[in-house]
């Protein structure tokens, strides 16, 4: 095979990016045809991958960051041969059910790593992946995991702030091994980037504890020879690139112009005759397409001598590896473990805040589930998330369990994407409730992108007390549970926590929050059930005598108080049961039948939670009565701000008893 | 008077913090007691206020980012003398309806500046605080705006990523009177920093164009002298002051054990001895008190000053400045601009997107409100926020009012914050609106604390196209109308921009979410009303012929595909109405009867939204028929897409039809 040179494979990355953009109408040039050079020196001599088999375990990993640039990453992923990203895909850019949509989403593109596009989240999932690759190293050896996290990042990265909580954590674990590609071409949408910026960005990351250095970006070897000498350092490094955007295009490079919109019929013809490429609309030459193809084969071998040391491995550990990296599969003694807790739960039903329920559940599933990987954004003691023993992971020890995420709560979730995506690993990692607006970004990215990570968050409510309203949720149960694919718990006691734990590690399709009290509560399930009964979100807890006339739902800490409120109920002779709702989200999820089976026909319907009523008209409909906030929390001891806003069953019992009279 | 030993001042805050929280059983002591020399000597030889006037427009900002600390700023106050800081709000501490809650709350305690708690909120808030110095200083002179801005922040403020973005942009800025004082505690609720945090904090702000020192936070004459230098910087200062936290305590000191909960008895006894504080709870000696309180009155000559020199100023400033700083009024012509405005888009009704209509709206208020400051995250062309020849504002030039806020939306949320609670300016910012998400925990403290700012936010749905799932909200109108005293709306068309951006600037007592079509609409109100009728949220747009069999309720893009449907299924001879829904939350939130009139009767109800039925079913209830979205979106063009999801007039009016045959 002929050599191509450098410049013609680079310029077959610019090309089809600006005719994917230009047919489409739509889409981002600029930064592809910038940093093709980068790309090209990264894949043609450094990236270990194999596009025969997206899936290789210990690939390289390359994260576009920048994703509005995905017609850099679309074009490498055709050029080298990945199966399914054909010229045709390429030509279907941002169409309707192509693999080539706007933003890269891993979940629909063989060889796309991550979701991105809502700047920062390329960069801060990257620390996930390249500490899964550190832990899963320390568990079962360099033979088997030994692989680079390469991430192309843009000025748009490294404005937000979650570059800075994804910096701080990987250098301060020294996580050497994740290299940053960014594309310094100094322009935003809003024109030069000295209209809004002036940090310099290699101090700062050396702040951070990183190797970092500038070079230009459009000279390779210079790329080839920083990205030699980030492989061999002991810090996580930063490789600013100085780059034009749009590098090509005669009057538009260098320009904010380039960045989001197509170039235009002149502009392009023009950038292809300045970049010498002689060209029609997505025509690769042979010698160009077959060098990439070359270049897509070029892991081959190692990847068959990683097959090789995979396959010689001991059997329990190529099980493990099997079961947890390439598999994804639960360990078959996770509902064992939980019906056996509920058992000794439900024997002697502790008195305790839901935040404890959840480590007694943890303090069962840890040994049962070595892929659990526990952790919280420096709430640890509040959120109960270390169990005994539970090792912490330090910067010279990756075989810990735990990780301190420090005060990072976007960046926590953020690296639990990259965790997760990485495989091998459930991180479960926790925080305040009312901190879920600080991730908020991050877990979204992990319920588009099925990504089955599990959020802690405990406080959940005005129940926290005398912090007050600035760590009172009121309004995050219904965000979160307004958001698809999310799903959201908050269990009643024990027992449920332990179901809703459960739940939480067999749903391998999306994220979940379990929503935990800080405050004791009064257990509720009391007799032994072998069904996980919060499986379908809702479920009868208490029986009316007779027919009911007062229905009351409730989740977590209020179900109490509706027990409380049923029973006064009875006692003055009307008949009222109740439903505990351990996930409305689930429940209205539920088939219809189902659905209204669960929520009966009352006369009186009335919905109980600590939060606002925002949701619960789909089951109490719009006479139901609600009892919970309308408004902010305040700041007091928890009992005095039930009894200040009238969340308790006397006000239940006097609302329903009011509302039969009228009826 | 008699001088007073500084470290007696200074003990009387530690003194005073830990009988507080011993009192309450909860709180923070350990900061308090970390930072009060760092304070003492800030207030007493530095910080220029009077403490008999909290609202005096030119006193120097002290801004306690690092809220748990709490009792820090709530014994300053009580010390120096604020009127309404009794003795008995200290001892109640964390109590019901107490001035001194968990963490602080501007709206609730005069002298508090900023609601802060949720690390890192507080030193993004003083960036706005110190930009609006500059602006205002800028426009009415020194003589009448000169005073600093000082935040006394933790570890946990610099973990946080808005940190970052907050850096950033003051560094920027050049704004040097801004001056940070960092609690360097090396201590965080999981232990000491050093398990979570390697970052050398006075290298990063260097980076970010901050001047930066490291002193012993314990030693006055070094305190005094930082602040000294930091005062004359070109540059915003951190002075990283290396402190003991629960300094005096004598086995908590410097542990985490001293952050978070009372000392218990003994230990209080035991640090009060060690500081040779030989006094009762809550007992301050006379001298000392007498010392602070002469503190709290060093400022009045100042104040004096400041008043003569406002009162000569000319008529028009002087009325203008009492008019937006003082009295935060909005001018008078606020509201016939918008009916001016109306009648003209009534008379050539325009289609186009609503971000253009909003644009349309701002180029007729911003000659009419001058305290407008409109800016975007780096979104300027996409969100329309830059009117014609809205000058920018840049390190050399504050008399601008526009701000290009970078690619940071907490950052400019909290900004913003900060920008409107100072006084002078009614800030307006942009992004998309899916990026409500990396701002939400900025516009929850604006809301929390009655801040009137508006978020200009475009490409409000699945309308936006090709960019994809990652930039679709779908979610985000329910989450932002769950949350309590958010306002949102979302407009149908010009005329519907025009009464919802006068809405939003008239709403003075919290935050104002303007969600904005990327596409173009179709007029909807074609016939001249005086009346804002956007002003209770929902408004029948088209009547029905006869008894309405059908209504269909609808906000923004979809108000012309519910218009379209009506026409269709009068065409069938099915009588149906619309109402049109710029706001949801306000429609919810009218009186019963009013909200019911609105919703009407109709057998059949559907609602329309390019987004998530979470919350629609309090209007059309159980039953309702929703057209919207139940999943993320995708990459495809708008219409492409509107057709994919089932958004259409058709399916409005087979879903219609069909559900009246089963009737």
């Amino acid at each position: 095979m002929t050599r191509v040179d450098h410049s013609r494979m680079a310029n077959a990355i610019r090309a089809l990016a600006m005719d994917a953009v230009e047919k489409a109408k739509s889409g981002h040039p600029g930064l592809p045809m910038g940093a093709a050079d980068v790309a090209t020196v990264l894949f043609t001599q450094f990236l270990k991958f194999d596009a025969a088999d997206p899936r290789w375990p210990d690939r390289d990993r390359f994260i576009l960051s920048a994703g509005h640039g995905s017609m850099l990453l679309y074009a490498l992923l055709y050029l080298t041969g990945y199966p399914e990203m054909t010229l045709d895909e390429i030509k279907n850019f941002r169409q309707l059910g192509s693999k080539t949509p706007g933003h890269p989403e891993n979940f629909m593109t063989p060889g796309v790593e991550a979701t991105t596009g809502p700047l920062g989240q390329g960069i801060s999932f990257s620390v996930g992946s390249a500490l899964a690759e550190r832990l899963l190293a320390a568990e079962f050896g360099e033979d088997i995991v030994d692989h680079y996290t390469y991430v192309l990042c843009s000025d748009g990265d490294l404005m937000e702030g979650v570059s800075h909580e994804a910096a701080a954590l990987a250098g301060h674990l020294k996580l050497n091994k994740l290299i940053f590609l960014y594309d310094d071409n100094g322009i935003t949408i809003d024109g030069p980037i000295t209209l809004t910026d002036s940090v310099d960005q290699v101090t700062r990351f050396k702040a951070h504890g990183w190797n970092a250095v500038r070079i230009d970006g459009h000279d390779q070897k210079a790329i080839a020879a920083a990205i030699t000498q980030a492989q061999s350092s002991d810090r996580p490094t930063l490789i600013a690139c100085k780059t034009t955007i749009g590098f090509g295009a005669p009057t538009k490079a260098g320009t904010s112009k380039a960045h989001g919109e197509a170039l235009g019929a002149d502009e392009l013809l023009a950038a292809k005759k300045a970049l010498g490429w002689d060209y029609g609309p997505f025509e690769i030459p042979d010698d160009v397409l077959a060098a990439w193809r070359n270049v897509g084969k070029q892991g081959a071998s190692a990847h068959a001598d990683w097959r090789s040391r995979f396959d010689a491995m001991g059997d329990a550990q190529r099980e493990e590896f099997t079961r947890r990296v390439i598999e994804r599969r639960r360990p078959p003694a996770l509902a064992d473990t939980i019906r056996k807790l509920k058992e000794k739960l439900v024997a002697e039903p502790p008195t305790i805040a839901t935040r404890k329920a959840s480590e007694m559940a943890l303090e069962a599933l840890v040994p049962a589930m070595p892929e659990l990987l526990l952790g919280s954004a420096d709430l640890t003691p509040s959120n109960n998330t270390r169990t005994k023993g539970l090792k912490e992971v330090t910067p010279a020890d990756f075989s810990g369990r735990y990780i301190h995420y420090g005060i990072r709560e976007m960046g926590m979730a953020s690296a639990m994407n990259g965790l997760s995506t990485h495989g091998g690993f459930a991180p479960a990692g926790g925080t305040f409730l009312c901190f879920t607006d600080y991730a908020r970004p991050s877990m979204r990215i992990a319920a588009l992108s099925h990504t089955p990570v599990v959020y802690i968050m405990t406080h959940d409510s005005i129940g926290l007390g005398e912090d007050g309203p600035t760590h009172q949720p009121v309004e995050h149960l219904a965000a979160l549970r307004a958001m698809p694919n999310m799903r959201v718990f908050r269990p009643a006691d024990a027992v449920e926590t332990a179901e809703c734990w459960q739940l939480a590690l067999e749903h391998t399709t999306g994220p979940t929050v379990l929503a935990l009290s800080r405050q004791n509560l009064t257990p509720v399930r009391v007799s032994a059930s072998s069904e996980n009964l919060s499986g379908h979100g809702g479920y009868q807890l208490v029986a009316a005598q007779g027919e009911a006339k007062v229905a009351l739902f409730a989740s977590g800490s209020e179900v109490e108080i509706a027990v409380a409120a049923q029973k006064e109920l009875a006692a003055r002779g009307i008949a009222a049961r109740v439903v505990s709702v351990p996930s409305l989200d689930l429940l209205l999820a539920q088939p219809a039948e189902h659905r209204k089976a669960i929520i009966g026909n009352a006369p009186v319907k009335i919905a109980i939670e600590a939060a606002v009523r925002f949701g619960w008209d789909a089951v109490i409909g719009l006479d139901g009565i609600f009892i919970g906030m309308s408004s902010f929390g305040a700041s007091a001891p928890a009992k005095a701000l039930y009894k200040h806003f009238g969340i308790t069953a006397e006000a239940a019992v006097e609302a329903a008893a009011k509302r039969l009279q009228n009826l």
